[in-house]
């Protein structure tokens, strides 16, 4: 039974001997990495010098090429935000009709840019591990109306590549990877966001790496660079040439100015993350209906997120109530991601939105819960919110 | 005959007396008005230590509140750039079909929300004097297709909104104007962006009122304002329920902080171009085959561009012509709006975009011509360009 508590949240009452734990400032799931704000203000120095402001200045030419240079990849674009770049990225791609095989347990932005581009989403099922597509089923669902597919490196975590790879080659499929979550991130080596035909990440104030808010588009080609930078300007080839139905995805100078300042920090803040990861694995290690999840080999982790799955048996309450108990405490997990794309009013009518086919994405999106984490995070925070969400359980 | 002459233009080579107009650095055609870096400086921090980014944030909020409150009107929606609210514009109207009545001299923006709409854009001759929609020819026009009318205030020249009202009403029609240009316009007393069902603005580096990149979109009710501001945030209601496929147009803190303090600015920045108006309308008068725009009676401008007409027969020179002369002098003017929409491979096939039905259009997009005007332009400048103008068509 939920009632309203006197600490101001929705969940259960909770017992006097768990309000110990109740922080006396929110301790909300992410927050950015600031770089110095002295650095910052000599680039708004030369940008009030030279009154550019946007439309491919000099800090967004050097951004885009140092940023290229630290993920390791040769062609990348520069957007506004992360939902115009993979707006972009299927009209780059020509694929502007039919379905695309997507999965459910993301960000509503990867099936909305479907609808943006005239697609209809196909949802498929996960992986009960990596909560990524899983490949066998992707290759179930392949009609005659299927142009390409569009897997999520979720919280980070990459997808199995070589089987969405094979998948796609088998049928003639374009594959554009949301890399949202997957920034840094490498496998056996190479940079994640290599893979695929284009992959697109996204640059939020609650993304790990950040330029305020902001996305890029990774290609392999120079043409293919250079159509993508045509369509994120109106589809500008010169001032007289418009070579297709584009939009206004620009990054402006405010925005690279940050992005630029965030690659000399990120490391720092991927290692701070990293440490705090280990905490919490340490600290959570034996809760009983508590899982996390663990390294992969051959990968490099960019330590994004903290996702916990809660078995409400086992554990002894629901991913609601924890969340609810939780926030009385003034700690704000997140529910990324419920409820599934595939349950939202303007998909759930679609045949692949039925439950009965997504039956792990829909037991992952009822008990997923992801906890505070950024580089900033106390040690010492953590360890409270492990032993929070111990006694919570202990305590039913 | 068209050469590369020793300037690095490529029209034809100037006479000697025309050369000692050059400019020793270019003359760009806008430049945007900067607020004081100091202030600027203050929102930073103030950003710094909330770290609030982007995602309604405090300065989000108060310049949202500011704008309104200096447009006269109630309902505001501040959007990351002004193509991204047109595109919810239509959306939040639920416009996603059928035909729009649209005008092809415009920037390609316009229309290119019809096609992220699945809209068939309908071209529409304009007006000899304001180069706005005519409404006779819109009515002419309607079909049992038509959704709605999109006009745009070109220049920031008021469209016969009257006129536009009556037919809507006559048809049902949505009226949804494009008021890129027309920040701060008033008519009769009353803000142009008051007018139709919905307004947009566009606060991009080349508008007389910048946030960087950015724009709003101005709605008549709470309800309305509330739809797009779910809409321009993935279609969100609350963290768990989605309305619809919505889209990422946030506009950040960085852009909102610049945004407010142009709020200072702009008084001064729309006064001196008044006064460099003037200038240019005197030092103009009478040169043959050079038409400049007059003001409108009852119509608060914001001579927000400075556009001429350049009869080739009359003036000895075309626009084209002439545009290269002056780049030639470092003076970069530019041809808004050529060429038009219509004439873009994407929509040149059809029906609306005969160069039949366009008479009027085609004609001005050949002879337009918009010269440098921004409030930090010197007079002394202004009478250069006029004189680089009158003598090049006197030179012929």
């Amino acid at each position: 039974m939920l009632t309203r508590n006197e600490n101001g949240g929705s969940g259960p009452a909770l017992p006097a001997r768990i309000k110990r734990y109740r922080f006396p400032e929110p301790v909300w799931v992410t927050r950015p990495t600031m770089p110095p704000l002295e650095k910052y203000q000599e680039h708004l120095r030369s940008i009030w010098e030279t009154r550019w402001l946007t439309n491919n200045g000099r800090l967004h030419e050097t951004f885009e090429r140092r940023l290229g240079d630290y993920l390791g990849v040769e062609h990348v674009s520069l957007f506004c935000n992360g939902t115009i770049a993979l707006v972009v990225a299927l009209q780059a791609l020509r694929i502007h009709e039919g379905e695309v095989i997507t999965t459910p347990f993301t960000f509503p932005a990867t099936a909305h840019v479907l609808y943006w581009n005239r697609i209809r989403p196909v949802f498929c099922d996960i992986d009960e591990t990596t909560f990524n597509l899983d490949p066998a089923r992707v290759e179930r669902l392949i009609t005659q109306d299927t142009k390409a597919i569009l897997p999520v490196h979720v919280f980070g975590t990459p997808c199995d590549t070589e089987g969405l790879e094979a998948v796609a080659r088998r049928h003639g499929l374009a594959l554009i990877y949301d890399a949202a979550h997957a920034f840094g991130v490498r496998c056996r080596e190479r940079a994640i966001v290599a893979s695929g035909d284009l992959s697109v990440l996204s640059f939020h104030a609650t993304k790990l790496f950040t330029s305020i808010e902001g996305g890029a588009l990774v290609s392999h080609t120079a043409a293919q660079k250079e159509r993508i930078d045509f369509l994120k300007n109106f589809g500008f080839a010169d001032e007289e040439t418009v070579i297709g139905p584009g939009i206004n995805g620009k990054m402006n100078e405010f925005q690279a100015a940050f992005g630029l300042l965030q690659l000399d920090v990120i490391e720092g803040e991927i290692a701070n993350r990293r440490r705090l990861t280990a905490v919490y694995r340490h600290e959570l290690a034996g809760t009983p209906g508590i899982r996390l999840q663990e390294d992969l080999p051959d990968v490099e982790h960019n330590y994004a997120y903290l996702p916990v799955l809660v078995d409400p048996d086992a554990y002894g309450m629901t991913r609601d109530a924890l969340y609810d108990a939780l926030k009385s405490l003034n700690i704000f997990a997140r529910k990324y991601f419920y409820p599934l794309c595939s349950q939202f009013p303007c998909y759930m009518s679609l045949p692949s939105a039925d439950p009965k086919n997504l039956p792990v994405a829909e037991r992952v999106t009822r008990r997923i819960l992801c906890l505070p984490l950024y580089g900033t995070l106390e040690e010492e925070a953590v360890r409270t919110i492990c032993a929070a969400v111990r006694e919570l359980g202990a305590a039913r």
